[in-house]
């Protein structure tokens, strides 16, 4: 039984606040159950230097925490003087994610920054970023083709993430911090509309898993964000 | 005229959103107009090294800016390895106004720290940040208390800010991004509920200001803070 | 009775040493009592990059204290590796106070870098910096009317600043260590020679002050500023 | 056909040279091809703070590349200041995949760090970081009992891991760096000796991938990992 | 012909003025004709952390200079965030030679930092430096026996250190920066009031130089120390 | 006695492996006894800015140690953020050195950047990594000679360094660890193969020493030194 009373596959409610705040280009409250992240997508004008002159745009991303989005305060990052592994090793997949959702050809030499600020942490930070910056990210470029920034989409395809593990000796899909914290082995999943993987990441936390562990693992993934797709979209269409 | 139609004496709407996250002891989303602060409290057992073995508490703040929390997107003080100039001078200033607001003796050896994340700005961030953050403190000194942590409520008096300025040469109370960014002068105000001073700065961004002028902004100041405090406290009335 | 016997409008014994470096174009010794600063302005082609092409020019300030200027030694800051919270604030006060008294337009595309360092503290640090540190400027400046840099002297007054509080329940003037340390409130003053405010910061240390106080204060203020305004021009007046 | 020319099966030849530095408990060159990576274990009594007193010991890694190991010369990460994020995400990678190859409850309050350190690169260095520094945790737990400083071997079982790939459609083991910058597919896998799986981390580089080609991945990697384990025991055999 | 109208052999005018600030154990200015330097000597209880129990003392230094000390100002190191590799080569030396001149088992566990701040420079600040720490060393250790911090004088013996090199193909002692920017060889001696060496560095600036000239350099160094060491003692002989 | 058995003047056995990684213009694998550095030198097209459009060429050096090249392990400098004082002096006397042994004028606009990295560490790794760069460096020259980026060779004399100090008393050449860290002094010694000196360093460790004593160390070390350049001539001259 998962401490939450949900079955196996079953995800937690999904919830998109598009235009959260004011300024950004796009600006997405998303909540995967109690974890709450605010994803922005800024555009702005220029390349970084690696890229200046060849006609494409880029996109990137950084990620943060509030101090008090967990149970017990963490500290800031920026009064620490750096970011830590951990959070590095998000924003680069993040990153990596959605530049792989978009033709940066066809970006004119734009640079879209993703922020993804955590503002409540229960499980699944990085996946719910992923899954909030891809909707930011869509309403920054339909931002841009109302201005005229860009004369075609260049969205390829919705990316979202999402989390399965193996709690108790069972497959779940999207863990809570209280399975994710006893988990045998947890996987991040990023996944096309179409299917396909953009990014997988599983790691025994407890014991080595085995290919058909893993199998049933990608099978939750893959309904689970099937399901969570279907809610970006339909978010999405509103005007 | 203002920009925003407002009269002199004028404020902003004025809202708090208690327990706004769920981890933090005390959680306040506090909004002044479009400027939106997420302060938190958070309790943790023991005191910086210089208080150790004193027998009294400690209040400290961080302050942070989400970095499309303005019209143009900041650098994230994390990614730059170190918090700005005025990132310091702020978190310094709200640290000294909540400290002054509580008897620290009464706190025992605990530490409450308080954490003040703008998600949106819109001028004010500062003093939406002090009045925010005393809403909290008080939520986390009542936390406190109903663990038995502290026998006795250590505040000495609520706690509220606001800034006032010389806009088009008239005193204006509560000034947002438009007014702020075209005033004479800016003052930040910090009162009690007393109507004392805790905290005053005034700068001259334009031009210098004469006594007098001084004195019609600290009446406006005044005025204002004595509406905040009223609704600090008709807020935390609520169960 | 202050410690220093002085009355409660009495400022500490005031001296400017000019061309106390050899190579700055202004450089300062100043001493309030045993409050000893070297201030430096030393000017430089070029604007940063903010200014670039606006056909203005810029000021700025640092600041820093050997490590033994105090009764016990601090950090290094260099050898932490990061200027503290304390210095950051005060060398964003000291630029902006200069910078209000010179007309930026006339200093053609040149930077003028203020460099206050204490080398003996004994209270009022930041003030006796601002205080020499505007003689130091009119040095500098004329250095430049005279090697034809600028035509036209683009100082619009002279600054200065003080230190005032309560020190035992009573306003006093230009504090040393040994109020400073023991006051109930603090207040910094910075004014032009016309006698309007450029900065005014009051701190409530221990509790918090009326109006009427900060009244009293302003006046001690005003009338010690005065002073020191008369013997910066007194000292200036030489050749 | 592969650049290197070999079949798509076949790894690189692969070699493990013990003892390779004189002072460190476990030091191995491991090549992996071109590929070079020195891996030292070096044992030191006690633990991280988080674990004291709690009887355990502790294993941690770190990874750097010489500034000329690559075909241009990277900036050394000690003069910019910080460990870039490959850096970090590579030696938390390989933390993690040496943890739980041991009993960490069998260690006593000590604590191993590896040591990678790339000299030469031609793709894979995480990988081979990983397999090199298996063998040499092995010679320091080996020290360790020869010492007396524990009673058992915690080594529950040897790790290995190994690159896999989609290049120009065909699924690859051990991907050189001619491979590595064009395929489509990069995926890094470490497993148990006895076929399971401790970390799999896949990225789309080009093109999101299917299923069925991660299965074709995983099937190669399976066998790569085994003929890279039976060439660790073979060389810890020895004397 | 040197640009001061030296003789080869002639140092410059020589000046220490002791209890040069309030605070310090020991607090000296410096002067080698132009180069001035404050010196500092701060006695702490206790020392670092790889000496504690050994019941014995430390002494280290640290040294900077004010941004303005030289002809064109100097980034501030605090400002940069780090020390540069001059500075840490400079205070190194500073400490080693200092360190030599103490028989550090008759300091208890206290500290002695040296403080070196060039306010300014004209040639020869790290030899000046040394020479100057010295004296307020000396005074330092008065102190110490005054308080009973100690009860025998731990100094071996004085120390003073003179630069020497090789200007338009002469041996020259005491540069200043006019020669110093032009010497072929430049040479740093530190030495003991007996006339041993206790720290020698020269270096080629421009053409490597024989065992001939080196000898040369020597001899004018052991003339001036031998002439600063008197006038070191000369000023120490006074109350 | 010395530790290892050999005579007064006896240096370890040394060796140069060229080409020993694969990307570097040059790269040399210099071991003196047990000490083992890697020296790479790698050309670069353009200068520092200081130099840019000057016509001339820039050669850097940077110097690193592996955490467990010595007995115990030391901490990463990437990992602490900041090279150290010692990394630091070390780099820029490499640096220093080769400079001189090269006309820039004859080197175009390029930089050749030495890295010595440290592998296994007995002693004298400073002199080492200058006598294996030079041989590095002279392979870079002649890769761009041949590649047609400089028309002359800019070599002006082959550099190379050994260390000499009094032992027991006795003066000795090419200290290892166990003498170093037991000798009374110790000094580096940098000389071109004409037998002039680049580089003089002598510290007293434990005592100061004479001039009669430096005599004998200089003799040493220059007869040592034309040992040493005969071996790199000698390793120099294969194809």
């Amino acid at each position: 039984m998962r401490p939450s009373g949900r079955t196996a596959s079953q995800i937690r409610p999904l919830a998109f606040t598009r235009q959260f705040t004011a300024h950004a280009e796009g600006s997405v409250l998303v909540e995967f159950g109690n974890t709450k992240v605010i994803c922005t997508a800024s555009v702005t004008e220029g390349v970084p230097r690696f890229l200046k002159g060849k006609g494409q745009g880029w996109i990137t991303a950084e990620y943060g925490m509030l101090p008090r989005a967990t149970h017990s305060r963490n500290d800031r990052e920026a009064a620490r003087g750096k970011q830590g592994g951990r959070t590095m090793e998000i924003q680069r997949l993040i990153g990596r994610a959605l530049r792989t959702a978009v033709d940066l050809s066809l970006l004119g030499e734009n640079t879209i920054t993703i922020d993804c600020d955590v503002i409540q942490a229960d499980g699944g930070t990085r996946t719910a970023s992923i899954t909030g910056a891809c909707v930011a990210l869509v309403d920054a470029l339909n931002f841009m083709l109302a201005k005229g920034l860009i004369k075609k989409n260049p969205l390829r395809y919705m990316v979202a993430a999402v989390s399965v593990g193996i709690y108790q000796g069972t497959a779940v899909a999207d863990l809570d911090y209280a399975e994710d914290s006893a988990a045998e082995t947890d996987m991040n999943l990023v996944m096309t509309e179409q299917g396909e993987v953009i990014e997988i990441q599983g790691t025994a936390e407890e014991a080595p898993f085995s290919f058909a562990q893993m199998q049933q693992m990608l099978e939750l993934g893959a309904a689970a964000i099937t399901e969570i797709v279907a809610e970006q979209k339909r978010v999405l269409a509103k005007e």
